[in-house]
């Protein structure tokens, strides 16, 4: 079982955003930024292209409303998204509030924050949810 | 009128990978990795996140064959999504063929591609795509 699904299934605590019957969104505790979230599929496929069409059909639809929530909880000209996947070998899509193209540069340190900060920026994103 | 939207009306010639009634995929002249493609929504919005559901819903459907015949022309890892949009006020994908987090930063300098080379990577999207 990955990384993620033990997240998803609740072994692993997670500060959670979003969920639906596919989706899960939490909270990246490595983050690149402050409300940088992640959207991961329930399935466990590592390239999300592996997705079936179902799913990739609802994963831009379920992140809209969570990336509307990022721009309007943080400063910032929009939400960035980032499919990289090298690290974890389950699909997974980065939102990142963003001002330039650095803010999606992931060979920056990411450095965990604390369970303060996150506690904070979950708060912050679930209340422009609402 | 946007750029892209006088590319995806042959205003401004371009090397076209895939289209439908929906989106328009083509080459980046300025890759960051060779196989570098963008998909584009026909209808102009600034930010992806303001395109309708239906849109949104058929992107990465669109997308995933295009993904798949990168993934297949050029030697990586997988081919990686970054969207940004800090330059271009038209939304638009970047699907590039990656095999480390660099494969995806966009803080590096991003010269001008051949035409030749243009026209030698389309074709060996387009072989891919068949």
């Amino acid at each position: 079982m990955t990384l993620f699904s033990k997240i998803i299934n609740g072994e692993i605590p997670s500060y959670k955003i979003a969920e639906s019957d596919k989706f899960y969104a939490f909270l990246d505790v490595f983050p690149l930024r402050e409300g940088h979230t992640l959207v991961v599929p329930k399935t466990e496929v590592d390239n999300l292209f592996d997705l079936g069409d179902e799913y990739l059909s609802e994963l831009l639809v379920f992140a809209k409303p969570v990336a509307k929530a990022i721009e309007k909880a943080f400063r910032c000209n929009r939400c960035g998204i980032s499919v990289i996947g090298l690290e974890v070998p389950h699909a997974h899509v980065h939102l990142i509030p963003i001002n330039s193209s650095n803010d999606l540069n992931f060979t920056q340190p990411k450095p965990k924050a604390s369970d303060d900060d996150l506690k904070k920026v979950q708060e912050k994103i679930l209340s422009q949810l609402k």
